[in-house]
């Protein structure tokens, strides 16, 4: 029996190892503080859910670990980052962010925003560190996955959603407007993350899109579980505040189609990730636990 | 006779060119309103210097301007994120740039943050852009590029001399300090744009350490020029307020060593950033005439 647990503490030990060695490796007096506030909001506690994907993605089509990690921790510095901005009183204005203030509390507005641009740009400092001995097939593999992760996070994914979830306060969205906000705000690294690791590992390109297919469906279920959380959640298990998309009168599943049916349609979704999986076999077990996991998750 | 007025404005206007075929080529409704701040800062009229640079030293050690056009716009959008969120009101809180109305002044923080952001992500994806007929030995180069530039504008460089620059403010610096702090913000980028460009152009590495060593000169100098500009400067002129520095207690060349001393130094730098380009002949012109009009502009 697969245990969903200790596979996620394991990878989060090993990710987490890794997060401190490049960002506190051979410090530079220069950056004292900018280095204090990107542990700070790194080191805060986080699912490591994108990383873990990537890693999953990688083993579950044959590769090793030690073939993606430095990429998965490149993806959590980039997700680390947006979540410092969009957490900045420009935007979200967070106090809290799992369960420690957030950056621009903890030191200043200034600090915040440099350390989220120091993050983003320590991900693609990572994403493009030679190995020495990698073969010039993978150096073309790198060079794609940079790419994809680049246009994931840019404005036409990641920005594109977070700026249209400001911009939706207040409105009414329709529901596949809604959907389009989640699936780049949140799907499309997701689905950068899984698509890095399968690369990495060597996965085909059937492979690749039933795992991007995978991707999809959780990425949006966990957005849609994230949606109920903020209504049904516990603040203290999830270290930040609930109620606040109702207060920002924010549209989400439950605004729109009542807790309910957003719980069935995540539900849905879950099930046509792991239908997704079915070319696999038991080493998607990881892959297949994260899914539920996603949806059945507490914070 | 070499025309150094035709020549960066013949520069200019085909990476402005560029620039808007990036940016605007194949638009997303979902990101309209990050696209129209992308374009307010960007295209605001910038000397486009470090682009400039980046095909000088590509052309200089023989390449042809197509190898590195897009790596030079890249370039830019880094720099141009970088002074969105310079001018934001949590930093050095300016109104005006280039003459206009700085990116959060004519949108909002918000707007301006994630303009920034998106700048500087969409940097990146087009460094790691493939060329379907980009050979092995260059997908090699542009990883080694894609690095550089990214060390260069990291929490190490650029984003270390911003955070340095908004902490020494009341604070006196030591000179060596001041000139830490300045190849951190200016230099570093200035030196990764003319290595990027050396590299593309095919340059061997004594050829690229003679390139840098004239960069680090003029990169210094163009930011002693910068803290007199901004004591002696035309403010029409420059499209920028004048007196900022003295305002905010800031430390400069000309306030810790006066400004006929800060004068002399720069003229010093750029003596010895046109000593370095001496392995060059005709072709090194370009580069020269750049040198000199770093310290001679009035904007």
């Amino acid at each position: 029996m697969f245990n969903l647990k200790k596979y996620l503490s394991q990878k989060q030990a090993i990710i987490d190892k890794m997060l401190d060695e490049i960002i506190n490796h051979n410090p530079s007096s220069l950056s004292s503080r900018i280095v204090s506030a990107m542990n700070h909001s790194i080191m805060a506690g986080g699912k490591r859910l994108r990383p873990i994907l990537c890693i999953s993605a990688c083993e579950v089509v044959g590769g090793s670990e030690e073939k993606c990690l430095t990429t998965a921790c490149a993806i959590e510095m980039i997700h680390t980052y947006s979540l410092i901005h969009d957490d900045l009183p420009a935007m979200d204005n967070d106090d809290l962010r799992r369960g420690k203030p957030t950056c621009h509390i903890a030191f200043d507005e200034a600090t915040a925003i440099l350390s989220g641009d120091a993050l983003l740009t320590l991900g693609f400092q990572v994403l493009s560190q030679k190995s020495n001995d990698l073969p010039e097939e993978d150096v073309v593999k790198r060079l794609d996955i940079i790419h994809q992760i680049a246009v994931a996070a840019g404005y036409k994914g990641m920005i594109a959603g977070q700026m249209l979830d400001i911009l939706s306060e207040g409105k009414k969205l329709e529901l596949e407007e809604l959907k389009q906000l989640h699936l780049a705000k949140t799907g499309a690294l997701i689905e950068a993350s899984i698509y890095s690791g399968a690369v990495l590992g060597g996965g085909t390109e059937s492979q690749i899109s039933k795992l991007l297919e995978y991707g999809q469906n959780i990425g949006l279920a966990f957005q849609v579980t994230d949606d109920i959380l903020n209504i049904e959640g516990d603040s203290d298990l999830m270290g930040k505040s609930v109620g606040t998309d109702y207060n920002r009168d924010k549209s989400t599943y439950p605004a729109l189609i009542g807790i309910a049916a957003s719980k069935q349609f995540a539900a849905t979704l879950i099930d046509s990730a792991v239908k997704a999986l079915e070319v696999f076999d038991m080493e998607a077990e990881p892959l297949r636990a994260i899914a539920r996991y996603v949806i059945e998750r507490k914070k």
